[in-house]
């Protein structure tokens, strides 16, 4: 991953269209043909250059440019330019992300741009954006080849070529061809290059495979994608209850699927909400709203530190050089438990750990977490030396230091897995969270060691 | 995401290696259709019961079921079979995958594979091998269909034919027909279906789409993976700097690549090094291995809060209250700081955020981070009223909880983008890393405005 050179791009969309001519923006379309790239660009223009764009650029040109583009990018575009052109370049899309398009608009944007499009094709638009939004159906090309299982490779062949309309450009839904029934009941997949290598009066019965990986159509979007992933499909079929194909889920749906889920989860990782918008275009008021919550919840959760403090003031104030470790204490206890919690839940959502794993994990984590807390216990050893505080504070650091790592070892190996057990999305225990809950506990494991071990507060 | 019914599976591999037929492995194939789940069952067969199965399964089969096998599945499977039998299924796999398992095995075990396999296959596996692991040539798909860009249609069907045996059963690899010259220099792409919609007598030098988007063999694997799924292609070809043509980049191998780098980066930001084995395979060793470090690390750093203490004991000791806000305080201000770099370090991977965004990332943040502050300061001001600690005190709280909320805001927007300008994978930067810095510096100015709002502390 590296940064995108884009300044040593010599023609830029918005010198292409203070050119105005078609000839510029073919030329800027040849040099600049990196998606990431024309979105940067097209998301810097005017509204006046947009509309200027639009005469500039036919409509197939303008389809196919924005198959590819960054949603945001292309749902800001559609707002800009006029209604009748968003609606030609809309009605030449795949179905599938005219509906991605037409559902991040406001219904008040929407409608004028649904009326202005053939009705036979706003009907399909309508259909998709009535499935729900995070269900497979709201990211399926409903435009599907499908043939006959009756006819020959050859019949096959002359029934595709009479929908080749249907296939515009994108080269993920034309990968399989679906035989079906007369009542649209899908019977099996066959591949265009079987369809090619077959001899032409093969019957199509005889190359098609029967065995075909499905998926209702409400089904999560994430598990969706990632059984198109697992099985290295191309497009797996939308298929009803009654086994009726309703269209197809393409990888590259399932790609986008699988970069959005993995942002969400980064954020909630870090303890905010997701924010549903691209970074930059989040404004600080949508920033504060996605972070305020829990940083909220977290200092009220975190607040009962100050009771434990309160409760072991005595013992504070007897012996202030405890106070030197809190600090150092409670992050090392966050920080276990966050290392912990990342890679489980990580583990977790790759399907790497099930809950019938829940044995092992705790095995491995508490062995792990004892081979951590002697390491640890050194290092506190070490430290506390250091600032000279005595050989019994230096033993109650390092006695607290193994209870705190194992302490938070059990803690944050036990959350993910009990959520899951619960169904609940473990991806909601954030590193803050785990930090916030080890944070009192080890106060406690602390203050409570030291009365044990420290002569001067035996009284207290 | 939900958790996989893996119970309810009728007939398991070894109940169908226990009845010892081919039509109960068959049987089981058919039954168990996901690979996830097949993995899982594979990797619970022992020594005994791999030899059996594969005396069971046809060489085709399991070449067929290897490739789609979670990949240390697929390299225990490996390692458990006879080396003739494992080198008759890694002939029958495609290429790239082959080279996939062949890296993960130990040289001693990888080389009596390779001398077992077909010498003109064995050839291409290790020019594969000899490709750096991070980059795009490593996993490449070396069988790539050609034609000559001279013939028809028709012509091109035909030489397609001769070569269908390289098609193996990968349909990404088969979606793209490529066109070379005499010296195997790329001159463009066809797409199979287009080969299938023209008319026979076509020149497929009118097929050709010469504008292709190629990649260099050694582009790191992510910026490569990230090129397909940006474009939306089922293949990208790998050029060498001649412009010869040595392979191609699948999507599922994009995705594939995608998925380890974001597991990866998770890793990185719980504040552990990445595990490079899934999770339930490594050892309570291994495991303390890749976490010591950062532990450690982060203990040393976060030993100055200690110093930071032992400087302020004096203050501590005249008003021991304020030692009942540091985890607070520190927590809030480590908080603060997840959130930000977690937000911004995926949003630069997934090149939301660039480099030359830095004015507008640090004004954003900067704004957030004063809503922020002053909602956390009206927090601090009810906990330390209810805490009784009188009004010095409360203000002492409110001031010191802006100020850390802020410079949390400005260190943990500026350090992920200063990473990236000196070009290293701001990743590293994980929310433990981020919570250690502000620990310390958050409890000097706690202190600090402590020394200058409270009357007691004026003297000292």
């Amino acid at each position: 991953m590296s940064p995108s050179p884009t300044t040593s791009q010599p023609l830029d969309l918005r010198r292409a269209v203070a050119i105005g001519t078609p000839k510029a923006i073919d030329l800027w379309l040849d040099v600049v043909d990196d998606p990431r790239h024309r979105s940067d660009q097209l998301a810097e223009l005017t509204a006046a250059e947009h509309a200027r764009l639009g005469e500039l650029m036919p409509v197939a040109v303008a389809a196919e440019m924005a198959d590819t583009l960054a949603l945001h990018v292309a749902v800001d575009t559609f707002r800009a330019v006029p209604t009748r052109r968003a609606a030609d370049v809309l009605a030449a899309l795949e179905s599938d992300r005219a509906a991605e398009i037409l559902r991040a608009l406001d219904p008040v944007e929407r409608e004028p741009l649904l009326a202005a499009v053939p009705a036979e094709h706003a009907i399909v638009l309508r259909d998709l954006l009535t499935w729900p939004a995070a269900s497979a159906a709201a990211h399926m090309a409903p435009d599907v080849l499908t043939v006959d299982r009756s006819v020959t490779a050859a019949g096959a062949i002359a029934q595709v070529r009479d929908h080749r309309a249907k296939l515009r450009q994108d080269a993920h839904i034309g990968a399989y061809v679906f035989a079906v029934d007369g009542d649209g009941r899908l019977e099996g997949v066959v591949s265009f290059r079987d369809l090619v290598l077959a001899d032409a009066d093969t019957p199509v019965a005889e190359l098609v495979e029967p065995d075909v990986i499905t998926i209702a159509p409400l089904t999560d979007q994430e598990e969706a994608a990632r059984t198109v992933v697992a099985h290295r499909l191309l497009a797996m079929p939308v298929v009803d209850d009654d086994g009726r194909l309703l269209g197809i889920l393409t990888s590259d749906d399932a790609s986008d699927i699988a970069e959005v889920e993995a942002t969400e989860d980064a954020e909630r990782q870090g303890g905010s909400q997701p924010l549903e918008v691209p970074y930059l275009r989040a404004s600080p008021l949508l920033l504060w709203r996605k972070r305020i919550v829990w940083l909220l919840v977290l200092f009220v959760a975190a607040a009962y530190t100050g009771t434990v403090m309160q409760a072991f003031e005595d013992e504070l104030e007897a012996v202030v050089v405890l106070a030197f470790f809190i600090p150092l204490l409670i992050g090392t206890g966050g920080n276990t438990g966050t290392q912990i919690t990342t890679t489980l839940i990580r583990a977790m959502s790759t399907d790497n750990v099930r809950m019938r794993d829940v044995g092992r994990v705790l095995r491995k984590e508490m062995a792990t977490g004892t081979l951590v807390a002697a390491a640890m216990a050194a290092a506190g050893l070490v430290r506390a030396w250091t600032l000279g505080v005595g050989g019994p504070v230096m033993l109650t650091v390092a006695v607290a230091l193994v209870a705190i790592v194992l302490w938070a070892s059990l803690i944050s190996s036990v959350i993910p897995l009990l959520l899951r057990k619960l169904r609940v999305d473990p991806a909601v225990v954030s590193g803050p969270m785990i930090s916030t809950i080890v944070d009192g506990t080890g106060l406690i494991i602390y203050f409570t060691t030291a009365k044990v071990l420290l002569p001067e507060l035996a009284g207290l």
